[in-house]
């Protein structure tokens, strides 16, 4: 049997750069089993030397060579974990020569930054965010005169994690409401909603797939049922297209992408955090 | 005056890969200030003749090259881009060499397939987390048998927040209760807490910011009080203290770092989505 490649994110912030950049990476070698680790906070040798230890370690279990992911400034920590035996890659060394012959300026070594610092401005656009995406979650509040965009869309079609993620990652102000059985009955959007309709989106979901979730949430459910998923997606569908709305299947789409190609089609630009 | 200099993150999926490393990048040059725009879904020639007609028409409104950290991974689409003169910084090209020589086999070009493509399980337990986190939101439900951890410490110390991004990312079921003021005075845990200790974490806050969130909350309120604020986080700090509770200071964090220090704490290694 094959054994799988270790591979270690190692940062002294959080990790997430090396995790996001590695994790697509790793994704283009599919015949691969990865066996992954984050080893996030190494600042000091101490810290480097355990988690060099730790990589040799699995180095000799697995007999095979780990794979480390890099995104630590410091050199002599870099050293410290390159003793392992690991394959080191480094994740910024190649893009600083040519931005700084670009830019005409040394860079400051202070890796990380953009996750480690805090903008207290910006902090709080996301957490205002947040806790607009809580207070209009799931049609509480429907008063979306602050809204940047609404989603619309039958119970369980991923709404709810959208808002969210837009909210904390990109404070975005997204509510969202749930098309109820008497809004598909009459297809028409409830008159609360009219008034922002160049802010609505809509979310659909395969039926099948909706019917899986639901039972999950409420099972033998009338709710639950093929047929009733099956009606109110046809009739939310129905109702989306009379109304011109946008709207994304989300059955076999992250919430990262859901959430890209919204501000994408709402020409959102704000920055990710 | 000294221009802004233009930088354009491009990408043939979300761009989040793009932006969670061109930022880190970008943030060790503190002299520089970057004006940042984001380029999705980029899949075809005519979207990347269009994304390469508006980083040239950058170029000559700001006399300045304009910066391009992409993550295409079709080499016609790169060089439709390039012909814009931006300085183009590939992502993942110095990593594939390595990893191939490495792995011994070759890499599939199906670039960001992590944020791409839908694993139903791993989505689900996003999902999961995410409904757990909300119902478990500020002492909602006090049922925490299935908590993987419990954040507390006082009202808008940043527990929701954190919470939410930890379902989202991790799949972590996190709970979340907020100190009540008879807890603070009493200085002891309520009993529903105290069966699960081991999986209490606390955020604190300097004083002056806690009342600051709280004075745009409720203008005016004893609660906002710097005087409140400054009794009600020496309480917790000496709740948190005497159970030999880890806490963790807020104020110069972010939500990320937040989470990753916490996550490592615990020693929970699950991977982010």
């Amino acid at each position: 049997m094959r054994m799988q490649r270790s591979v270690f994110f190692i940062s002294d912030s959080t990790g997430i750069t090396a995790e996001t950049i590695g994790n697509s990476i790793l994704a283009q070698f599919e015949g691969v089993q990865f066996e992954k680790h984050r080893l996030p906070f190494i600042d000091n040798a101490q810290k480097a030397e355990n988690a060099a230890l730790r990589i040799k370690t699995r180095y000799a279990q697995s007999g095979q060579r780990p794979i480390v992911v890099n995104t630590m400034a410091d050199p002599a920590l870099c050293e410290i974990v390159a003793t392992s035996g690991a394959l080191m890659l480094d994740v910024f060394a190649p893009f600083i020569g040519p931005l700084e012959d670009e830019l005409g300026t040394r860079h400051s070594g202070a890796v990380n930054r953009s996750h480690g610092l805090v903008d207290f401005a910006k902090y709080e656009a996301r957490i205002n965010a947040t806790n607009y995406a809580l207070s209009h979650d799931d049609g509480l509040s429907v008063d979306y005169a602050q809204a940047d965009l609404i989603l619309i869309g039958v119970s369980r079609s991923g709404k709810t994690p959208t808002c969210l993620y837009m909210a904390l990652h990109y404070g975005v102000c997204a509510a969202n409401y749930p098309l109820t059985e008497e809004d598909l009955e009459k297809l028409e959007l409830p008159a609360r909603l009219r008034p922002y309709k160049h802010r609505l989106f809509g979310l659909t979901i395969e039926p099948q797939r909706l019917a899986q979730i639901r039972e999950e949430r409420r099972p033998g459910s009338r709710y639950a049922t093929l047929k009733q998923c099956r009606w109110e997606l046809e009739q939310a569908d129905r109702l989306m297209r009379q109304g011109s709305i946008g709207y994304l299947n989300t059955t076999h789409v992250s919430i990262e992408e859901i959430a890209s190609k919204i501000l994408d089609q709402f020409g959102i630009e704000k920055t990710m955090y």
